[in-house]
């Protein structure tokens, strides 16, 4: 099958990688449309020392499965392949069992390839009204609605997004659609143009003054830690969604003088994405800056690195 | 009046500082007894950038008043002296106010000198039941009650004070009066003994093994923070007690990977800790490792960074 792999910080499009193999309980999923993630573009620059195939927001169709009732089936999937008998595990926290594989991520091939597998247990069947270009949204939008499962927002929280990309542009949303009324802060007059047309409050970063009360750490930038720091209210909350590959100096002392909460968050559960997807509740298709085909997928990298877009897609079968 | 001076990271003591001036709604305190903190030693350091008389740990008799009631009273003080009037101040967190000043740390000369001057509402007329030396460790107890302001703690939460020095002892011993388990780990075999026959849980820090619900970085060390991401369960909690002067290069990927929650943690209200205290729920007594006449405050500062010492006071009057 055809394959992109990333070795060292090479990809390269390989057109007989070996297929999947598929253990017990899991499913071979024919990949149909995916999405590059911020993660991906630091996976290539060292982050995890990660060796394979790259990608982790997906849409397919179930081919084989140990389910019968998932083939033929069209799904997402949840990107953390756990043990399922940990404490983490049996506390619905699979996503922090020590014995995961991470696809795309950690030790299990990634979504940029014709096949892909995961366990069947990850797997949801979606619903017709969530078309495929809607789909592909589900796994960044769940991370998104993982701060609702972290922190108690009070409704008039000021709180700011912090980073104009991808991952900012969802979280907005995703905090917007919940009631929220976000600042989008960034450093991209376009994107901050086009992100007030999606109905999102914007402003230019060196126009960012404190203090909120919760500042989400969107920009995928080791810098973007200080700044949330800077702009925080004392006692309030940095939410940090992106990690990055290289380690910058950090001043803890204001953390401690101001009594700032910081929290890291990652992955969450995908219900609540398909149903905010499901109910109309957010449409990510305005965030679709390019669609490539898997034959590309070089080139729409190099798509994803520009600041100037939001999401680019890898269009597989 | 005597008082030991800080520029750059030099102390020296002078004979005849000019004593402080007595604004309105001030006291005026001749110290008796003040405690070498762990920020002092980081304020020799650099930290802050502070130039002027250091302590904030310290109890005393007011002197002079704006308020009748307070002369010939043994006080201890809060040391963030706040305008009074901003949001800050209205909800009781004077101690982030904007406009503050904190003694010995930030625009306001401190403890190590025969007198100080802080707004009446700071002091806290002492019990007798309270004697000098115990009174001594208000300021830092209260900094150490703080986390239960902060954190809502599980009766059975697994603890780990990371820091086997003054501030970890200090901790430690406010989380065990309080019913908790602490563990606490660090270097220093003498000192890990002596928190033993306090009746602390201890472990030899390279013995120390993951994963804690919660670790409270005590160590005033810049690397104590990736030691306590390293020992922390995912989705567990680090609650940061101490500041230092430099900024080490930080990964914060685990936290944002292990959904990790960082709270920093600076001073308390002085009503928990004066309970507690007056109470005999803690009795600091036996952190206490030597006392110094102010006279000798440089070598009370050796002594005080010696590692094999838990407090050292200093003697005033």
């Amino acid at each position: 099958m055809r394959a992109l792999f990333l070795e060292g910080s090479r990809l390269t499009l390989r057109p007989d990688y070996p297929e999947p193999a598929l253990a017990a309980g899991e499913s071979l999923v024919r990949v149909t449309l995916a999405g590059i993630c911020g993660t991906d573009l630091e996976l290539v620059r060292g982050y995890m020392g990660y060796r394979g195939v790259p990608g982790h927001e997906f849409v397919g169709v179930v081919s084989q499965s140990s389910d019968p009732a998932l083939v033929g089936q069209r799904v997402a999937g949840e990107i953390n392949a756990s043990c399922g008998r940990c404490d983490f595990c049996r506390a619905d926290l699979g996503r922090h069992c020590p014995e995961r594989t991470v696809l795309g991520i950690l030790g299990r091939d990634g979504a940029f390839a014709d096949y892909l597998t995961l366990p069947d247990r990850n797997l949801t069947p979606l619903p017709e009204s969530i078309p495929d270009e809607v789909a592909v949204f589900i796994e960044p939008i769940a991370a998104a609605c993982e701060i609702f499962e972290q922190v108690a927002l009070a409704p008039d929280e000021k709180i700011l997004v912090l980073g104009d990309g991808r991952l900012g542009a969802i979280v907005a949303s995703v905090l917007h659609s919940h009631s929220y009324t976000p600042v989008v802060g960034g450093h991209h007059p376009e994107k901050l143009a086009a992100l007030a047309r999606l109905g999102l409050k914007v402003e230019a970063e060196e126009k960012l003054r404190p203090a909120f009360d919760c500042v989400v750490d969107c920009t995928g930038d080791p810098a973007g830690f200080a700044r949330a720091v800077a702009l925080v209210r004392p006692r309030g909350r940095i939410i940090l969604k992106s990690t990055a590959a290289t380690n910058p100096a950090l001043n803890l002392a204001p953390v401690v003088i101001n009594e700032l909460s910081i929290i890291g968050s990652r992955c969450g559960r995908f219900g609540p994405a398909v149903a905010a997807l499901e109910g109309g509740k957010i449409d990510p298709r305005p965030l679709i800056s390019a669609r490539y085909p898997l034959d590309d997928a070089i080139a729409a990298f190099s798509a994803a690195r520009d600041p100037l877009n939001f999401k680019i897609l890898l269009q597989v079968s």
